[in-house]
């Protein structure tokens, strides 16, 4: 057996010291820490998904469609229907989960001497993928209660001149929808400073309050809307994002992305999820109330509940998040705490998984622990 | 619509003026273009392809097994069984195809500031992805016979210092085999010049006349064996490529790994592909006779063949190598024209594949085109 360490390889200087991205994956009754959707797909849907596979199979010894156009073309047309707005299959690219379409997009935009922002804190891949890319990173300022103080953003991107502005709406992990005049001005801000690209991460728009965000791609070739089947669609494990953007957008992150990227089967049961939107979409629908219920219910507990557009809810505050995450777990359920100090996330679970959760915060605020 | 092209973007300038990579996806009778086993999976694994994708879509709402474990643990036994050199879990890695194997040892070992070689001619990816993440690409020596000139390639290393060196065994597109003390000598080379990674591409190794090189690994922690299931296994659709190396390499790709990067119906496919091992060798072993054909063959038609290692044989010598795959593609044959000056590449496909090949090339000598 070796005995080498990571410290004994030729490993690049900025990745010394650190560790993988990763939620712990721990064995708990309530899971309610990766803002999965708790809903299994409808038996109906498995059985389409086998089907769909079933003759991708068939056909494995072949590589597979390399731009994706049914899928891309079914995703075109989800968005169409969903955001009262016309989007074309010109205009969408799909990859392996979100992450990979950010990755593809600071290959093509970020990347050495370049830069990136966020508005902190937020969806904290944005800024890994940034340094697995290169890309400068550079946190951008958040109020106290979670919203974008739109001057003090509009002062840093024209201060660091980023070269892409990230603004995930609703944020993860704190919830908060971005007005859709602020994403305006900020976009304005960018193209003055710059110009600049600008990617609104909406991995969690479905379970938003607003509307998406789509229509303002119209005139605006260098903004990008990202998504994901990992939520709504409830197929975390299926790993499909997609981004609507300008055409030219589409045609620059292929000379990036890599030749097949999208293995046949994902491609089969993403087209397969996507015959079941409505039934899927149902589900959302459930989750929005258990959403607004954990937020009562958690305020009527006694907690501070940041205001929540996603299918994760922020609470607090704590002295030590931590240790509150402990005695959540101790319980049985598990949160997240996504380190930022003073507040931990819990996913809206099933009824069930939700009331165990408040059961367990309840008895924390009578023990006048947290 | 919009009238936006790439270059009214921000991309990076060394993407300026690029294509994107990719052979064309033409719609013809024979298709002996991009080395994929010709043989659709037998019914029987198409079957518990589905069953175990149908198991896995019952928990697609989950994030999948960050680590791969179980798939990893197969790849692992299948790597000791058919190289007798024992490999643990620890040492095997997978990704969404060998290139995403090479993009995350690039991110890890190259990108910027850094350099990789590669003797050319071979896998044209490797460049396309140093270039993705930024490290620089040496384009190092191969004889006129398509071998590696152990002298000159020793001095290029000496000279250009690179922190990545690829060496393809199989080579593709020549099917030219690396001796292993070729290898051993390049490793050496190697750690004498920085100490470098030495990352061996294993892709065709299954169809080759020697054995595999992971022995090799037992004490060298700068050296990789990277393998796909794209060929051997008939999965080119699948997108499963994986590595072999020392545990801290394992460790350290995970540095920049994207988390659940594998997706769950990823996993299931291949585990099923696993599965069905000895019946896919075996199509293995035919295509073997097939390629052995091909190269007799084409020498008892008149033309120069390189020696092949590989499921496809390097031919030619033309003056104009791409009027000649025209003229065979006119024939409702597709092979590819790598860019090698003078010569062509045909995958070995079924013998009814190979005899429409091997019609549409005499026929070109008897008109005393080739």
């Amino acid at each position: 057996m070796s005995d080498v360490t990571i410290d004994d390889l030729p490993v690049r200087d900025e990745l010394r010291g650190k560790s993988p991205y990763g939620a712990p994956q721990l064995d708990v009754p309530v899971r309610l820490n990766t803002n999965e959707n708790p809903y299994p797909l409808p038996e109906a849907l498995v059985e389409r998904i086998t089907e769909r596979v079933r003759e991708a199979a068939r056909h494995l010894n072949r590589y597979p469609d390399r731009d994706a156009v049914e899928l891309r073309t079914r995703l075109a047309e989800y968005l169409t229907r969903t955001a009262g707005h016309p989007v074309g299959v010109e205009r969408v690219w799909a990859a392996n989960g979100s992450n990979e379409v950010i990755q593809q997009l600071l290959q093509t935009f970020g990347g050495p001497g370049r830069t990136a922002i966020g508005f902190e804190p937020s969806y904290s891949m944005h800024a890994l993928i940034a340094r697995a890319t290169n890309t400068g990173w550079i946190p951008g300022p958040r109020d106290e209660d979670f919203t974008i103080d739109l001057a003090a953003a509009e002062r840093a991107i024209a201060e660091h001149r980023p070269d892409v502005v990230f603004i995930t709406t609703p944020n993860n992990p704190t919830g908060t929808a971005v007005p859709r005049e602020t994403v305006l001005a900020l976009y304005e801000a960018a193209q003055a400073a710059r110009p600049s690209m600008v990617v609104v991460d909406e991995a969690y728009v479905e379970f938003s309050h607003g509307d998406s965000l789509l229509p303002l791609l119209e005139g605006r070739p260098h903004l990008v809307v990202s998504r994901t089947m990992s939520k709504a669609f409830g197929a975390a494990g299926l790993r499909l994002g997609y981004l609507a953007a300008d055409p030219a957008v589409v045609d620059a992150v292929q000379l990036v992305r890599l030749p097949y990227h999208l293995s046949a089967v994902t491609q089969a049961t993403a087209l397969a999820a996507l015959e079941h939107t409505d039934t899927l979409l149902g589900y959302v629908e459930q989750l929005k109330a258990e959403r607004d219920r954990l937020v009562a219910e958690l305020r009527g507990a006694g907690y501070q509940v940041t205001e929540s557009d996603a299918n994760f809810v922020q609470f607090g505050r704590f002295e030590d998040a931590h240790a509150v995450w402990r005695r959540i777990l101790d319980r049985g359920v598990l949160v997240r705490d996504n380190g930022v100090p003073g507040w931990l996330r819990v996913t809206a679970g099933t009824p069930a998984e939700n009331d165990a959760f408040l059961d367990a915060v309840r008895e924390l605020k009578k023990e006048r622990y947290a």
